[in-house]
């Protein structure tokens, strides 16, 4: 298997599957991500599927069962389009790694979030054109790409509550950024669940089973969970730990990079700030004394309500060690968790704790 | 002026206006408050609203306006009745006051949270019965109690969104825990709007406006806000800071209370956490030594969507000073913030920091 970005600078965690996000630098001050530099984040082969013999199934709790050519797709619904945010539940994985080794899964840096504007039909009309029965309270999403991570092997799946699901946000997408969506980001078509972690957004979408009870597959059941610290994740079942969906408030420095050496005087640092569902990004609190003293960053409008705001500050850096935090606040008031030692976690999801990164602030030429 | 609550044992801030709250314990395991135990914040005086001659006026960008006497209520509307939280978002103002003085605010214990059964209709109902008009976007309440708190002096007032006011749960109560409800807490009538903070629960309530913009009262506009740390709240002006809204994740310790002797041995530990609008409290955890080791408490059900959710550890205490630390996860993965320095800020709001108390466990008995 080859790199599946264009470019040539994305972190590759495995190839195969392929699992790759872009260096931090490559998102600052973007609010939108170039598919080749969008994460990508899989469980199985990336699937060759054509769109001329594709066909999406609509079945279970629905009045009408419905298989829907792209061009069924394409004549039969409004098209939408509209700028989101996907983002990893393992994003900053890295970060708990290092307070304890979480072995098996991709210790992912801030890079496994971007924005894209996505072109497709609502999800909305389509289950609307399938009539919702009494009863229906979930929306399955089943796809091609059998995955050997899970136990057992099998297709890559997942579901969203029937509320989301006909949120007029949620797309069924065949287009990004503009241009036909690229097969290693779910070509011909695949979910968009804007505002929940990026493992609802369902690649290569073959199948919608309306249900009473959420998906049963493994992706839902057992992986995407918060469990507790102690818990052995060999061990962990259906049901146990937090089931994720709704993003939780996090924030990333993107530039300078950490570890990186930077002239000393003036400086802008940037970076990303997300809140998913139902909030935005209220502040961001930065510091260049390792949390002694903060400044607020100025902090962009979201493309819309279903986006990452991208943050700057303009300060002045002396020679030394810098050690730069970045924390977030949404529009409750809610602050991000400050050490990733409390969010530890056995399969490392979730570190939504203050981003940290230390500079190497070089002394003034001579 | 008297106290409002018929328990001797509420602690009193103020009692003109009368802003009072229950000792922590008089919470501790019960899903539901009385309403002489629930706490009551005001901004002036408690006004005597004769229910005969009550009438509601709605107005603003509406179809027709309307003038609705407590019978059109009853009669005109389908009576709903509903569980629901509400807490001041100055709850547990004393832990920032702990890190720096908050002068002219009331240092709310954590028992400015409480819990009630409400009826009454839900605003919706009356909206569509007056009809919104194109523009419409926020619903402001306003009442007759003035406060001298507001600059200038005002009747108190707050709004909410369109989206929040036509969602089912919002009530225009007039029943509380089953009997009237009382004076004190806002008879004839008053709002309830669950997962968001109490302050928008406007009490005898006379007017609704549907506007385009937020109320411009003072206690929507400048008070209630998220100020920056250095700001200077008596300068502080309409639209500065962050407008709370929807409530952040909160968690308090119920049972025993801080400082309290307790004896060695078994004891159970209890306590409720909040999620608020959208979200509900997906683990508690609990330390007995300062937050060097955690447990996981056991949380109950809420009853709903918008209650809190009470959580108890049972536990061994040896003998000595024990530090017991609570901390709240949400159902996105989403942990409380630590530490209530990191949350200060000047009018002194959304202490959601990790709840602490320490126990003054006796050695056996000899």
């Amino acid at each position: 298997m080859g790199t599946w970005g264009k470019r040539g600078d994305m972190l590759v965690h495995e190839h195969d599957p392929y699992n790759a996000e872009p260096p931090l630098g490559a998102l600052a001050g973007e609010p939108v991500t170039s598919a080749d530099t969008f994460y990508s984040r899989n469980h199985g082969p990336v699937p060759e599927v054509d769109p001329a013999t594709w066909r999406l199934r609509v079945d279970g709790l629905v009045e009408r069962e419905l298989e829907l050519t792209l061009e069924d797709l394409r004549a039969g619904f409004a098209e939408r389009t509209l700028p989101a945010t996907l983002q990893c539940a393992g994003n900053r994985r890295a970060g708990l790694v290092a307070v304890r080794d979480i072995p098996g899964e991709d210790p992912w840096r801030g890079g496994a979030t971007s924005t894209a504007t996505w072109t497709g039909v609502a999800l909305a009309d389509v289950l609307a054109a399938a009539g919702l029965r009494e009863g229906a309270e979930h929306v399955c999403f089943s796809a091609p790409d059998v995955s050997q991570v899970a136990d057992p092997p099998q297709p890559y799946g997942g579901s969203v509550p029937v509320a989301k699901a006909t949120s007029p946000e949620v797309l069924l997408a065949w287009g990004m950024n503009g241009e036909p969506l690229p097969r290693v980001h779910g070509a011909p078509v695949r979910v968009v669940v804007p505002g929940w972690i990026g493992a609802r957004s369902v690649k290569w979408l073959t199948g919608i089973t309306v249900t009473a009870e959420p998906s049963d597959n493994y992706f839902q059941a057992t992986a995407y969970r918060v469990l507790p610290p102690e818990a052995d994740p060999r061990a962990a079942g259906p049901g146990d730990g937090i089931s994720l969906g709704p993003a939780a408030l996090s924030c990333e420095l993107l530039d300078p990079a950490d570890g990186s050496p930077v002239p000393c005087g003036r400086a802008v640092l940037t970076g990303y700030a997300y809140a998913g569902q139902d909030r935005a990004v209220a502040r961001v609190d930065v510091s260049t004394d390792g949390g002694a003293t903060w400044a607020q960053a100025e902090v962009d409008a979201p493309d819309g309500p279903w986006t990452w705001q991208h943050w700057r500050l303009r300060t002045d850096l002396a020679p030394g060690d810098v050690d730069v935090v970045a924390r977030a606040w949404d529009s409750t008031g809610a602050l991000q968790p400050e050490h990733a030692a409390d969010l530890w976690n056995p399969k490392g999801y979730g570190n939504t704790s203050w981003a940290r990164a230390r500079l190497a602030v070089a002394p003034p030429a001579p």
